[in-house]
């Protein structure tokens, strides 16, 4: 099934059912008046919801159009999200960029950063800057969303607490990153508000493409109104999400609704060797960052900028059919 | 007033309204059902918890007897939980410990990580650790409860976001910190669930001892049933809880019910110098990890060990009139 928070002037939106087609919803709200409020009891709450979905397709609920600019992030606020790093490739051209090594561990052990859940962009709204000097980059990933996971869960086990799929715009501050780092205790001001797709959906819907805990689609990421990434999110994964979930839950539990990101998907190029963009026959990429790091290898600086107001970003995912599954985050950025 | 969350059996707890003493509580989910519907609503909901408060004072209302093993942590789970580190003496002894400088920037630029809030410890939980060698610490801190915080708040402006004030120990797994810090990305597994004091008050109910956005009183951390710290969280605070909340607000806003907290609470020696054992006349220390510094510092090589099964912490505050304010955080560490 497919889920989606509408805009009704609360703090956390309305419940409501997607058709698979995202041309209408019927509300949910008799059943869960909020997407956390149905994970709260997911096992109890979710058969009603999947009942209900199974009406929407049969055009036996009451329906009404889909907007996609009407939908919140599915979840508007959340009690947890933590972004994991799991294509390693990108983390390779960071450090290839700056001449570092990739320390071995990192092929096994995760890099997970705390984000901070408070206050999510809807997946319309706008990107608030600043200082364009902040270095403001996209960064197209994958995230699921748990029920309660037990502390020290097994990878394995973890597979079973991932409940529903969306895509998220894990909006990067570059230019704060480095002094926040050298500091040592993480990100903090350089991970403003992220956004997430107007529509989350059910392993199930994603048929074979979900296979391993990952989704083996691209993931497209558009810049400016041009193919920007098309990056399959199910190559080059050196972690399953539901690795990223155990994780998370080794020292504490994960309660419902929390959140973990894929990190940003980044595909090698078929040599082995950095991608090249969409417009030279690449896969091109999910963040400005990485294009910046490639220009960096091959011609000793980046040409690429930064974002800066007027930049758009817009990140979808499609089926074999080329139907949207989660339907499209689309985010300009405004000076404030 | 002074607030607090009882055991229900739900996630989120019962609202109440605790007497000044600790001793008795009126319910208070007939004006808001949970402390987080309160501070979605706070200009509104505050003066009608503030009438039931007075009524409390009175006993004009129908109170029943506080027992603070009833209550969990004020938010059982929140949307945001930031820890700043404001008392840079605690700071300065992990770098003389290791041989390092203190950059300059630290003393104008807070150092704040970003913490994972979705399943707090209740106030007297017990620890759950996976493994002794993971080295369980207690951090004896103030925190701040928010309502909304505008991005790019200043730092007067943010004083007057400050709702609520409380008591935390933030547990810390002091063995796993190195590594994770060495991947670049700050503390995750590291920083497993905190708890909170059993009952959060408004800034009024502090008296004078509530002076430029700190706490002018010391908090009392007890280890295995001896004083172990004594520091004023008022000494020594090169960060008023005010600056913090403006540097975590700097490019994103917080919502309502954002946890922001002091950092360890550590004052200097009055000579300047590393502080001295309370049961050498000292002032202690609000975590062991500062006293196995200051053995390094003194003897090459720290003698006290971290928390293992069956150890205990207490931490509390209480005011000149030697009264308990927030009610005692008592926790346990219990293997799992």
């Amino acid at each position: 099934m497919k889920l989606a928070t509408l805009k009704n002037g609360s703090r956390d939106g309305r419940l409501v059912v997607v058709s698979k087609d995202l041309t209408c919803y019927c509300a949910a709200d008799n059943i869960a008046p909020t997407l956390q409020a149905a994970l709260d009891d997911w096992a109890n709450i979710a058969p009603k919801l999947q009942a209900l979905s199974l009406d929407v397709e049969n055009q036996a609920a009451p329906c009404e159009r889909f907007h996609e600019h009407d939908a919140r992030s599915p979840l508007p606020r959340s009690y947890q999200w933590a972004d994991g790093s799991a294509y390693i490739n990108h983390v390779e051209l960071v450090r290839k960029a700056r001449g570092a090594e990739v320390p071995e561990s990192f092929y096994s052990d995760p890099l997970m950063y705390q984000g901070g859940s408070d206050s999510f962009l809807a997946p319309r709204d706008p990107i608030p800057l600043g200082d364009v000097s902040w270095g403001c980059d996209m960064e197209g990933e994958v995230a699921v969303i748990t029920d309660d996971v037990p502390m020290g869960v097994s990878e394995e086990a973890a597979a079973d607490h991932i409940k529903l799929i969306m895509l998220v715009n894990d909006v990067s501050l570059r230019g704060l990153i480095p002094g926040e780092l050298a500091k040592g205790f993480g990100f903090f001001q350089s991970k403003p508000s992220s956004a997430f797709s107007p529509v989350c959906v059910t392993p199930d819907e994603l048929g074979e493409a979900w296979q391993d805990n990952v989704i083996f689609l691209p993931l497209m990421v558009d810049y400016n109104g041009e193919a920007f990434g098309r990056a399959n999110a199910g190559v080059d994964a050196t972690f399953s999400l539901a690795k990223l979930v155990s994780h998370a839950a080794k020292t504490r539990p994960l309660a419902a609704g929390a959140i973990i990101g894929s990190g940003t998907v980044s595909n090698q190029d078929e040599s082995g060797g950095p991608g090249k963009p969409c417009n030279e026959g690449g896969l091109g990429y999910s963040c400005i960052a990485e294009i910046r790091m490639i220009e960096t290898i091959n011609h000793g600086a980046p040409k690429t900028s930064f974002m800066k107001q007027g930049d758009t970003v817009r990140i979808e995912m499609r089926d074999a059919e080329n139907h949207s599954i989660f339907g499209a985050i689309e985010q300009e950025v405004v000076g404030v």
